[in-house]
């Protein structure tokens, strides 16, 4: 590691945001740019967006790697490309000067598992944003003006028309949306149930609606967001109470013939995975993506599962291909649900603790950092 | 209803066994043939086989509407056809004389249910062997001379070669295993566990083995049946027992790299189904079977079904695609896995109630009532 200084992205050094003890503020230190291999590509970093992953991380509640570069949902301009070129995903070269986002996994491609269609849970797999930054491979996180990118990753090209702050979270809470879709199958002419309306929430409110639901209902804590929600094209909201009789009474009231076809939980409660099993119609797919911490656990009748032939999946990361499709759904929806409004502020590089502290105080539903930025202001 | 009387296939009448209270005698008696309608067809029942729901049935276990005639595993041949004719699954007329099987369950074929792929669960079921034994369509069960087959059955016509014994379960056990595989998705390959090695559980071993499962284990309280299992393909099999850290650790001794990746829980045991879903590696398939009864609650943990991909899905009925598919399987497979030896004894329909108590004191896995047959025999 380099010393602290001055901004100046043009030189051999990349500036970046150290995180070491939760806690603690961010440090802000130069890592040298290093020389690119094979299939590798440096990538100038044009936005990138605070996950609730990362500020668990900030805050403790979620241990990871340190030192490290926090932030993986990223969009960046390729500066520098290795020889032979790191491709994309549809196999073509890149080229310096491409808008780019990638997966935020990084697999190896060959492994079981890999081979089998689970690439997000390779065996040797890497994450952007969640690795030790230090050697050659340091500026792996998005809270830095550079990022190297490695064989593995699952690179787009993205439109440069589409705004930054649509487009940034589409490698980790829209992908990890369209991977949900993925799994739980038919959305056409289904009555959807969502779990939670965070960045994740409201995104899957929006696909539903994109992809011809029947009937999209959305369950928060938090009426603001329940709110929110029907701008991303919920038909009808329920607020969350712990009481399961009382909340079943809510929930069926709300949809058409009182079922649901197609559940999201995405709010990780165990008492929400409980209701989104308790609540499927008979054939329904119930998606499990938020519990991704220790949880208590869930007290299910497997009479009834078995009975209505339900299917409750788990969802972690993401594969290429869901990434694909976020990337499309947002280019095509942009329009018609208010994704931009979700980034409420945007910070420089070097505000980036001012930038934190708003983000845990504030609870907007997104933030970015944007490294070339100079002040922080309202995204408006 | 008529009286009691002789066995006389030729009459226009049809002897069958009557279930009318738990743990009395069924009673035979007759019942006038009635005149077919557009799309039915009158079966002569060459071979009901005994189910374990018709035992539970037949002992309180499981509540049933009476006055009913029980058995929906059943084989015939068919003896009249209404005018249009019947069809089988494949949109071929029924003729006099074609052998058949159908699927338990009778659908409209024009509800949200059958027409969203899920026939076994329309909303107007009805299912043969479970029905009440009143009016034109009493004769719906296996333990007769004859039955009625009606519009919505999905029939399919039988290879006159293929052994009575081993085909007749095809309609309720090897489906329903079937079933359980198509939910489960591919076989080729992978680690696969089995929960129960009753009729499904030995079945299902069998499938997994002839569709190239990499490794096939069997598990059961029943040390006999374990030692059965590996005739129908079970590569290893495990007692089961109720300490789950001990029954974890027996399980990973199995299995290559310790690991299941399509588990069939086929034995309705609650702690079985934790187990199963305990056991699943990334990427696996958990199918629920066995539990059709209340049962007690299962415990599972969120976060392992995200984090792993777990797919966890319940099986009940099962659609026509899968009594074809079973029909199938054991047309190909029935020389390589001694599926006829299951029937361990043969009854005349006259001798049912002799039957019945053979099958709950000796417990074999399958009893035969042939109404044509006389006197009772070993099927050696």
């Amino acid at each position: 590691m380099l010393e602290s200084g001055p901004l100046d992205p043009e030189s051999e050094s990349s500036l970046a945001a150290i995180f070491q003890v939760a806690g603690e503020p961010l440090k802000l230190l130069r890592f040298p740019i290093p020389t690119l291999d094979a299939h590798e590509a440096l990538v100038r970093i044009e936005c990138c967006t605070v996950c609730g992953s990362d500020l668990h991380t900030i805050s403790g509640k979620r241990k990871e790697p340190t030192p490290s570069i926090l932030g993986h949902e990223i969009l960046g301009v390729v500066e520098r490309i290795g020889s032979p070129p790191l491709c994309d995903v549809s196999g073509n070269s890149l080229e310096v000067g491409d808008r780019v986002t990638w997966s935020t996994c990084i697999s190896c491609g060959e492994c079981d598992r890999c081979l089998s269609g689970l690439p997000q849970k390779c065996f040797s797999i890497a994450k952007y944003g969640h690795d030790i930054a230090e050697g050659k491979y340091a500026l792996s996180g998005g809270l830095a003006e550079f990022i190297l990118l490695r064989k593995g990753s699952a690179i787009v090209k993205v439109d440069p028309a589409l705004p930054a702050e649509v487009i940034c979270p589409v490698n980790c809470a829209t992908a990890t949306v369209t991977a949900a879709y993925r799994v739980g199958g038919i959305i056409e002419g289904r009555r959807v149930l969502i779990f939670g309306a965070g960045m994740l929430g409201l995104t899957a409110a929006a696909f539903a609606k994109f992809n011809a639901a029947a009937h999209v209902t959305v369950c928060d804590t938090n009426a603001e967001r329940l709110q929110l929600s029907e701008r991303f094209g919920a038909d009808s909201t329920i607020e969350w109470c712990d009481d399961a009789q009382e909340f079943s009474q809510r929930a069926s009231a709300c949809s058409v013939d009182g079922e649901f076809d197609l559940i999201l939980e995405l709010s990780g409660s165990s008492k929400a995975v409980e209701a989104a099993c308790r609540l499927g119609a008979i054939g329904a797919s119930v998606v499990l993506v938020g519990s991704v911490m220790k949880s208590p656990t869930v007290s299910l009748d497997p009479e009834s599962i078995v009975r209505r032939w339900l299917c409750i999946s788990g969802v972690h990361n993401y594969a290429p291909e869901d990434l694909l499709t976020a990337i499309q759904f947002l280019s095509d929806s942009h329009s018609r649900f208010p994704f931009s409004e979700l980034v409420e502020k945007i910070f420089s590089l070097t505000d980036v603790n001012q930038a934190i502290e708003f983000a845990q105080n504030a609870k907007p539903v997104r933030i970015a950092i944007r490294p070339g930025f100079h002040g922080n202001t309202d995204n408006s």
